[in-house]
């Protein structure tokens, strides 16, 4: 914080607040903040009738319960002096920002994110963390491998019926909470966020499976593409396009290497084979007790990869109201070079 | 807006959004942002790769993609003069009003919630939401009729699992999503908000299970306690003021009543019974296409009820560390009278 000169951090709902803590805010309306001054005690703002779902560390940070008609924003306002810059936590609901507006003059408090300050602790993975990933990455991969065989019917099915059961899977295999299950055939894997419907899989098409959850903590995900029925020569040339294009994407993700190098990496080699355009997202995004976190894998981050920073690579191709493919494994940067989280067979299996 | 002099209507994550345009945002990094000036086009600022999943409505706003390279902030800032009043959804990541501040003059623009202007709007629900808040409340009144007759295994799991099975089944009868499944037994069923974990359920104590989910957009939420053997004479005289305190919370939502009428109503059965100290929680949240919205039945309170103001009538009476109850149903307030969504038996239920 004093590196960053930044007077108070306001963490509530999302991951910081465990990360530091050990404690989750609920995602409802009454307010949890944790308010760390640059020097003093922590302070934990928590409706009293949460309270009891507190494990108290007095050593760590003081619990101020509030009740059913007091105001808890005016609360926090007034434990603090107004700090000349506030850090504030990236999913805290904005109406707790906009009401804190209202207390402190407005031009006496700059904001800023609470990023600035987090990530430098949260974006280095240590060895627990790292275990955490690998369990997590190998729970979807047993998944990923069983849809490879063939053991997780396709045709017939609908995609929601297909994303229903990789979900159920994802929490057999372990994980506390699914983050997304996406499924799309054919023409529907053109889009990247697709919402898995009611569309049928066919015999002779593409389906792809991008999917992945929270285990004790920590985030799997993963994309396979499987072909039902021998592909065409354009997706099977395209494949093997994307397959290369990301293996050096991880091939990429050095110690000391900017960011942004494992964009161009995979980029590069999509761009040679002439399909540039059809590449139409980032390389990957961190990964850690969120789904997406710091650093991302783009254009323009030149941000040095560090030991310990886990990230997806995961290039893909997309042909509008056609095909579209991607291929995603989770990767953590070491001394040794880059450690794949995910180990399930990288090709095109045709099923 | 005009009534409430808001100038631009930001509306991100959350149910604004698709209440107002059909579209729901994805919970992730990248910006979707709804912009509603008070007079002229509304605009939908969506992340390049997530258009394709936008049903255009060119009547009803315009679509501006954005890049994996493009700043999103600094593109809604563009898009719109700078507002004397910005109303922001409750919801938004706070990580983007904290980059929006830094693109508008701060002394220029006063920020309040979108609330004020969304509140008129979604607190009235119509015939349709109303039947859609039914059909959910019907779903999970079969799930408490299940769990009243005994057919939902307690004695000898986990709280845990028995919460895992609630789950399930709020997704058999039709939820496409689980918010919350608490089971708390004993002791920790003094604890409102409980997170059901590895405590194994006895003989002789009471099972408190408070769960819901979203079905078609709507939010169930229903609260029904069950006692394992003969329960205590106190608990028993306790549970019968609990009945009779959420009986008289339920007939006070009429139409002109205030809010805080309801919570009073409740409040003052189990006062006047001696267990006051003991209700730690307002009596009830409004429920929509959000488990908890507004209006809250909670003193202080003084909006009065509409027609078509939905809500939970929920009092409960904790004892920290021996036993805790509540009773809950949805109510819809109509011009004949309050209309419950749940009608699973209200009585402590003994198995």
């Amino acid at each position: 914080m004093e590196r960053h000169d930044v007077d108070v951090l306001l963490v509530s709902v999302g991951r910081d607040l465990p990360y530091l803590v050990g404690y989750e805010a609920m995602p409802l309306e009454r307010l949890t903040m944790l308010l760390v001054p640059r020097e003093g005690e922590a302070t934990l703002v928590v409706p009293r009738l949460e309270a009891p779902r507190v494990v108290p560390q007095p050593d760590v940070f003081t619990v101020v319960p509030w009740g059913e008609t007091d105001d808890p924003v005016a609360m926090v306002a007034g434990l603090l002096p107004q700090p000349a810059v506030a850090a504030v936590g990236d999913t805290m609901w904005a109406r707790f920002l906009v009401e804190l507006l209202g207390h402190w003059d407005t031009a006496r408090t700059r904001y800023v994110r609470a990023t600035e300050v987090m990530n430098d602790l949260r974006m280095v993975k240590d060895a627990a963390e790292i275990a955490a990933l690998r369990a997590a990455g190998a729970a979807v991969d047993r998944i990923a491998v069983r849809l490879q065989r063939g053991e997780i019917a396709l045709v017939g099915r609908t995609e929601a019926q297909v994303s229903a059961e990789l979900s159920r899977q994802i929490r057999e295999e372990g994980h506390e909470r699914v983050n997304f299950a996406i499924v799309a055939a054919g023409e529907n894997a053109a889009s990247p966020h697709h919402h898995p419907g009611e569309r049928v899989i066919r015999d002779g098409e593409i389906v792809l499976c991008d999917f992945g959850g929270t285990m004790a903590g920590y985030c799997s995900d993963i994309t396979r593409c499987v072909h039902l029925g021998p592909p065409p020569a354009e997706v099977v040339e395209a494949y093997a396009v994307l397959q290369q294009a990301q293996a050096a994407g991880v091939a990429a993700g050095l110690v000391g290497a900017a960011c942004e190098a494992v964009d161009r990496a995979a980029r590069q080699v999509i761009a040679a084979a002439g399909y540039g355009e059809y590449f139409i997202h980032r390389t990957g995004h961190g990964i850690g007790m969120e789904e997406h976190e710091d650093p991302y894998m783009v254009e323009g981050n030149q941000t040095p990869i560090a030991a310990g920073h886990a990230f997806s690579v995961e290039p893909g191709i997309y042909l509008p109201g056609r095909w579209g493919m991607r291929l995603e494994d989770i990767v953590v940067a070491t001394p040794a070079g880059p450690e794949s989280m995910n180990s399930a067979d990288h090709s095109l299996v045709v099923l």
